[in-house]
């Protein structure tokens, strides 16, 4: 028999049109027709295979989140190489999910609990007009913002503080009473030729929507109101904060090992 | 009463999700549910006037084919003004299709018959592995092209010929015998960092699929296979040329008066 091997998927998505990543932990019950980016690889990876393979992502996007890097693991039993696994799975995903590589990895590599940080890109179009070729990857905002007030308002933020004021109030980990301390390690906020702010967020973990909430706390920031960013995260009360953006315009870029 | 206008609307939107701009001769009979960008438009600014409007456009775009400025005309009994209208009309509309400008003409406007000559762009992924965030805008085509041998090839569609070869076989001008003969003013194939392949055709009116078709039969080129271009229009058959490439990857670029 063929031996079971631990492999190392690096996928790229298109969010848009499924429901996050993985099943969210409250959101339990499915409809039926609804979709996430991890079953999609498990049914072209089992069309290939004929063990039952599971998929465990290195983080749960959430829906219409998009994805670069996103890392995955599988355990499986195959005689086709890694180059050709990976065309194999490609010719079975719909076209907005791509296994970009493969290899192996020992039996101590997980996704998650190997993690040492992880790069968040969030996108802004911040034009007079909206675009109907980016309005699936970017949050169109017209009113100009502030990008040295937006700057300034991000350094408060790169740290080790108790992050609770930036975690969405149906998080798991407020229930659980789990620690709400997080570090950012770095944000960078560009603007292109094309008026699209990128804010890239690195951190060593992130609670839930606390990268979309953190951008828009600096939204407001750039637009010149709303309390400080210290005084938000010593009230330790998500209404201090800024309101979540959009899904759209988040992309997971990159987990650093 | 407010005196009827003329206005100019330029209009850019991503196909995708559409049966094409308006619908088409040979396909009359609609199903519930087609959507088309022409109706869209029209549902947009009959929320805001209270007289029917009626949308004319420069070009009809086959189902999934985009446009960066597809021209429109409306006649129109208003009081708002041209940036307040598109401003309303915009919120009206869905992300993927947005009004860039309008402006008042005069009578003797017609976005079909007044136009000079038209620029379309077919955008072909290159690479070893499509991606998710450009299936929708371009042909994902993995087999590497010779862009010199589809550069000379392209230099011999330049001119005034018989493209009756490069016309869809179901095209209501060869059911009316009607004439094929077109002018190519340009053809330009560009390969960008991103390994995209941009194939910019400019001509003073296109056969039906015209574009299509002139790209797949560059690609042949590009893969050092077919007959002769020279050959090809000569022998004024559709079975000589390339096949038709997908919609995806063809926008409207602009049309020029």
């Amino acid at each position: 028999m063929v031996k079971k091997l631990r492999k190392k998927l690096i996928v790229a998505y298109k969010g848009t049109n499924y429901n996050g990543f993985a099943r969210q932990a409250q959101d339990k019950v499915h409809g039926s027709g609804t979709r996430t980016i991890s079953a999609e690889i498990e049914m072209a990876i089992n069309k290939i295979t004929t063990e039952e393979v599971k998929v465990i992502g290195a983080g749960r996007t959430d829906s219409g989140v998009h994805a670069l890097a996103q890392v995955c693991l599988i355990d499986v039993r195959t005689q086709i190489g890694n180059f050709g696994l990976m065309q194999a799975i490609n010719n079975k995903l719909p076209k907005d999910i791509v296994i970009k590589s493969i290899e192996d990895v020992s039996e101590e590599f997980h996704p998650t609990f190997s993690a040492k940080s992880k790069r968040y890109r969030y996108q802004i179009l911040n034009s007079a007009l909206p675009c109907p070729f980016k309005s699936d990857v970017v949050y169109y905002y017209p009113y100009k913002l502030d990008l040295l007030k937006m700057r300034e308002a991000a350094k408060e933020l790169i740290g080790t503080h108790d992050f609770k004021a930036f975690c969405a109030a149906k998080s798991s980990v407020l229930q659980k009473g789990s620690s709400t301390v997080r570090t950012i390690l770095d944000i960078e906020i560009e603007k292109d030729s094309e008026e699209i702010i990128t804010i890239t967020v690195v951190g060593n973990g992130f609670l839930y929507n606390m990268v979309r909430i953190i951008v828009g706390t600096l939204i407001d920031k750039g637009m010149d109101r709303g309390i400080a960013i210290k005084e938000i995260i010593e009230r330790k009360e998500r209404k201090y904060a800024g309101k979540t953006v959009p899904a759209s315009g988040l992309t997971m870029i990159s987990v650093e090992y």
